[in-house]
């Protein structure tokens, strides 16, 4: 059991509905070989993903961009319900030591519900303000994460 | 099942074998009303704690200076290992989302074992860099946190 406090005016959401199973979206958001194909809106790449899925299990990716410039993430994985949620942090890293962060933190929840055949799916990020959450907004976190998600369908799709 | 990944150049550290039993120390860290009895150091007090002992749980509590001032602190619960084991972090707030620090984060893990008929107690303060590590330490860590142990025996013998 555990605690989330949404707030509209510093969380961002994405909520839809895909056409895959459940347990093929938490498959591929929990198996760091199938996050590599998806993770990255193309053209950009993720490179490199490790993932221990336990509460202070690290969350580490490298994105590389079309021009080849890698951006290495790191972070901390906070709750893992099989089949059901993933919550992990920027604002952490592995172990749940503190971590400096350019720019800003947020924290991650996805959300995965069965929907008839397939899954609704919610991805919700959790800003410490709402300047933050406007960074996070202006970057393009609707049509990226959105991207990803088309790509992690296919990914599972594929499987 | 959880990680810790401790650093000596990162961490902070306060270690101590105590004549009371593992369970009421325990008590003592996860009782608001006891907590308030021992929390701060003298002069100083604690006249709020709320603390919500599950993963994602607020912990959050407001001292008072001798002068009067009052300080509120707000954190989250990550780990409750019941009777063993509690970390929580000044990184992230209530519902994992993260906070905006003054000065510096920190993750504190407070291990709990049997020694005898008393406790190993160890009380590990995490940091992002050696920098917040030392100003940590410059406020008195040692000094402040081993005066709070010695108020939380006499809070645990008082039952």
């Amino acid at each position: 059991m555990t605690v989330h406090l949404t707030n509209p005016e510093l969380d961002l959401v994405l909520e839809r509905t895909v056409d895959v199973a459940p347990q093929l979206v938490w498959k591929a958001w929990t198996t760091p070989e199938l996050i590599v194909r998806w993770f990255a809106p193309r053209p950009w790449t993720t490179t490199t993903c490790e993932l221990d899925l336990q509460p202070g299990g690290r969350f580490n990716t490298v994105m590389r961009s079309p021009e080849g410039d890698e951006y290495p993430n790191t972070g901390c994985v906070l709750v893992v319900e099989e089949g059901s949620r993933l919550v992990f942090t920027s604002g952490l890293g592995p172990g749940f030591r503190p971590q400096l962060v350019e720019g800003f933190a947020f924290t991650a929840v996805i959300s995965i519900e069965p929907d008839g055949d397939g899954t609704k799916y919610t991805a919700t990020a959790m800003h410490a303000d709402a300047s933050s959450r406007k960074s996070h907004a202006d970057m393009g976190f609707h049509e990226g994460w959105g991207a990803a998600l088309d790509q992690l369908v296919e990914v599972a799709k594929s499987r």
